[in-house]
């Protein structure tokens, strides 16, 4: 018999936003493990740690399974082994994940490479997408109403097409590409229908018109909303 | 001084997808308010009922504020008046909603007719997306994927175009559309790569091909999840 392995959604960063599910697994699993960036951050462990059971063996994911992109098959091997070793010995395992662990998750490329073997639940959490709409207190996207959601790394014509079509929309990972996201929502006159949030949910959660940000401090997990319709409140 | 207006996020459905905070709020609030539909049902309540604390004082709300569509001033007056007085009397009300209060939500005809009297705190919840794609276990939207979000009233024309630039979809408010979801997904080849999740997260949940549902018995709050990338997993 193998454990299972949890993909468990800690939500965006506040504590007090993981589920009474994902916090009851947390203290049931004997071991947890979670991604770990190269400048040693582990969001998702930051977001629960209050709540980690003394004695909960933990397994820090290094940086090769940290982005979403699928890592080839030795480098995920090298990173998940110990993960997979603990399944093999019958112990339940949890991946944490900040937000929802099967949007742009880190879990992904966890479960793409162990999907296979083990036996997997997902746990769904608050997702930044979410976070970020209650930052605003604004409609995320209404009845009737479509909802784009985009990686910011979509070519400039293609990005403002998408935007032109959609009601409301969500742009992410920022990082590198916040200048050609406000020239595309200038461009279509969406500008004053679209805020930047920062930290989410968080102590040093921040909400800016775009013309306010400064594109060459775009920290991770930050987030571009539009929603077209101005009727129910002006930002 | 007047209460504050909570919208309060309940998840899914499964009393233990509700986050800690609205768990806290809950017991903390001294009236809450949620959506009875014209069938006499309240999702959001539901989803919470062994939450609710011993006292707790509660105001349905009448189906003309269920739907997300802008009741007229009079009638959401009506339906939202004992929040409002409860509201001025200075007691902090939390209008219950399934899912997230921003997404699509139960929320937004109340956040609509109140914003501007009273302060609003919004307690982002785990939305349908995420349980429905957690039911599924299969990724909702990998890094440099775009997901559309989209009404199933939308023209069998655009919706098919929508489809045909995405990488991820999720189709929401089926009742009534069905037939027509299932043959934009077949012009664009994607039928395959489709599932349609009722119930998520509750007890009767069931997940099918799309030739598998018969159209004219699609209950609210069901959903068609598509994702175009087979490489990960497939359902």
């Amino acid at each position: 018999m193998t454990g299972t392995l949890y993909g468990l959604g800690v939500g965006p960063g506040d504590p007090e936003l993981i589920t009474l599910k994902a916090h009851r697994l947390l203290q049931q699993v004997p071991v947890i493990a979670y991604s770990v960036s190269r400048e040693g951050q582990a969001p998702a462990r930051t977001a629960v740690a209050p709540h980690i059971p003394v004695g909960c063996v933990e397994i820090p994911l290094n940086p090769s399974v940290d982005c979403d992109s699928k890592p080839d098959a030795a480098t995920a091997e090298a990173a998940l082994g110990d993960v997979a070793t603990a399944l093999d010995a019958g112990q339940d395992v949890a991946v944490l994940c900040a937000g929802d662990p099967l949007f742009y998750g880190s879990f992904l490329p966890v479960f793409g490479h162990l999907a296979e073997r083990f036996p997997i639940e997902v746990i769904p959490g608050v997702s930044s997408l979410n976070a970020c709409a209650s930052a605003l207190v604004t409609p995320l996207v209404a009845q009737g109403e479509q909802l784009l959601v985009a990686p910011a790394s979509l070519p400039a014509r293609t990005l403002t097409i998408r935007l032109s079509e959609s009601d409301a929309a969500a742009i992410t990972a920022l990082p590198g590409h916040f200048a050609k996201v406000r020239d595309c929502l200038a461009a279509t006159g969406l500008l004053p229908r679209s805020r930047y949030i920062e930290q989410a949910t968080v102590g040093q959660q921040r909400i800016l018109t775009l013309d306010q940000v400064d594109a060459e401090q775009i920290p991770d997990r930050s987030m571009v909303l539009m929603r077209r319709d101005s009727t129910d409140r002006t930002f």
